[in-house]
């Protein structure tokens, strides 16, 4: 019988995908600690919002963080000082960083040469500076014992395996040929309601409206419909799969907002003006129609071309793409291996328990591993 | 700079999957042995089909398998000499068995508990006896140090990633409510080929025909037409999902296989009078059809219900169900966090190479924890 081992979790964010994480956190905690083989106490040490944050100088587990949490007046620690106090726990440490911030994401590469782990959706982290990305994995272990490991499966569709799909498909010796999908729940949802399989559907601006509503835009609208979330994960799939993408920006990506309302100043500007551009809309869904085709926003990575692109894209009725249901996401897999059919993965791919559930599996799988 | 280590791979299985398998293990072990971060030394050090095997007593690796196996005279060891010869290797061990082996099944406990990890694709270890079942996950340390690892993801889908989805969701604290799919190549294939979602399709006598011919059923298509191999997946997914399925017979499964032609001596016999029942088959094509459905060779999992079935049912024309192309897999996770519209995966769920890549998949996962 092993001894059983203590982790340590520092925690970044407690919005949505935080709240989600946490509380999947304990239910998995308890598990791990029951576990007959090799039980494993995860401990959290840390945790801290935009605001403040919660730790004791002497690693002391935070069982009450929701408490504990309102209570404080204490402001985050900054970066380094994080570190330094992880780096200092008395064994393991894995960093969860559930914010989509540049800062954050710009120092992995520190937390990693100290040996600490992380896990995260943060798709900044994965999708910046070409740079970035050559450091975070250079500086990660991933099992050489020296750095921490970095897993970050929810960047890209939340909880669904598409990540460690498309590593486990170059690792094994496939060939990648083309990554094509619907990779934004917003995207998804405006598309499905703006020209349904079944015919109908309303004006854009007033599926918009309907999206931002439902909450299922940011709230300023425009950071979806500029196409840079969609670049954002096409660039990390791209550069999964060989190529070396410089940025999001480094490739053709479509913009929905019409270049006339790129100066709007603000959200609520911008959605009063955006009827005014239904016409050039509707026009579009016409054409698709008359071909038997609906209109998608896409994303889709050629490799042996070195082409990633984002973008506005028709697909025949029977394509999954155009099956898509609600908010969901699809990525379609191209491979030598797979041929004329490729392997497919569907699902929500977006919202705090699924994004969630992606870092709790990461989680897993770093606890595994260390 | 951590030292490289040695890992021994023992394999028995030279068929279809097994060749493919030994051509992606030696692909891969140049890409283990180039790796910066702890290089890892793979090394075959013993191969078995049923009728013969190479190995040498010094644990020397075999660099040159094909020839070596033609030129052997040397008849596979027997089970417990394998385990005796496994065990004193001078490092770590992994036996690939790409069987579909009862026997060899049967001998994973003891193989587990001497520290022999397993990967394989065969089913019949984790859809057998639910003592069995118990046996091997017992004996499997899993972590804790003692017993081997075991990782059978091709036993369901072949490469796609259904398995470690499902547990993920499992261990992540998700509540599976519903598996439903297509998990037979051969009965895909049949169906998408009896009735096409646009309509037509030949006489189902003569879609068995067919199958055969091209190769997608079993050499007597009748081991297809049983549903025992769909039952057997539906064991191994029912059990992951927590449900305590004594064998793959002890839930409803239907059989395509006519009352009447049960006694049939040969499979030439039974595909000659498979034509006298089209009748039966074109009824319920007509039937479906009638209410804007096609038929399904499909099965399920009910989790709360504890309920498991194999069977044919009717689908709308827009269930993806329906959509599906070819010889494809298709499976749908209904989840509590997934709410509405299940996870999905599709593709290629046969075939030697996409067998091969969830056991060359399982391997490296293996190393990285050994």
């Amino acid at each position: 019988m092993p001894l059983p081992r203590q982790v340590f979790i520092a925690v970044i964010g407690a919005g949505g995908v935080g709240k989600a994480f946490l509380s999947q956190l304990s239910q998995v905690s308890s598990n791990l600690s029951r576990s007959t083989s090799a039980p494993t106490y995860v401990s959290l040490i840390l945790l801290s919002t935009s605001k403040k944050s919660i730790y004791h100088a002497d690693y002391k587990p935070l069982n009450n963080w929701h408490a504990e949490l309102e209570a404080s007046a204490t402001p985050p620690l900054p970066l380094p000082e994080l570190a330094e106090y992880l780096v200092k726990a008395p064994g393991k440490v894995v960093l969860v960083d559930n914010t989509s911030n540049q800062d954050v994401a710009d120092a992995y590469p520190t937390f990693l040469k100290k040996g600490i782990s992380i896990v995260t959706p943060n798709k900044k982290a994965f999708s910046g500076s070409y740079q970035l990305w050559r450091d975070i994995f250079s500086a990660a272990g991933n099992g050489s014992g020296v750095g921490g490991y970095v897993f970050h499966e929810s960047s890209v569709g939340a909880g669904l395996p598409v990540i460690s799909t498309l590593k486990e498909l170059v690792e094994t010796g496939d060939e990648v040929l083309k990554i094509e999908g619907v990779f934004s729940g917003t995207m998804s949802f405006l598309f499905n309601s703006f020209q349904p399989l079944g015919g109908g559907g309303g004006k854009f601006s007033a599926e918009v409206k309907t999206a931002k509503e439902k909450g299922y835009t940011e709230p300023d609208p425009r950071d979806d419909l500029n196409g840079l979330d969609v670049a954002r994960k096409l660039t990390i799939l791209a550069r999964l799969a060989g190529l070396e993408v410089g940025s999001p920006t480094s490739f053709p990506v479509q913009s929905l907002i019409p270049k006339e309302l790129e100066s709007c100043s603000s959200g609520d500007e911008f959605l009063s003006k955006l009827p005014e551009f239904d016409g050039q809309m509707d026009e579009l869904k016409a054409g698709a129609e008359k071909e038997g085709k609906v209109v998608r926003f896409v994303g889709s990575v050629d490799v042996p071309k070195g082409e990633v692109k984002v973008g506005l894209e028709k697909f025949d009725k029977s394509h999954p793409i155009a099956a898509l249901k609600g908010s969901d996401n699809i990525i379609a897999f191209y491979t030598k291996r797979y041929g004329d059919n490729p392997l497919i993965i569907q699902g929500a791919g977006a919202g705090g328990e699924v994004t969630a559930m992606g870092v709790t599996g990461d989680l897993l799988k770093v606890l595994r591993l260390l």
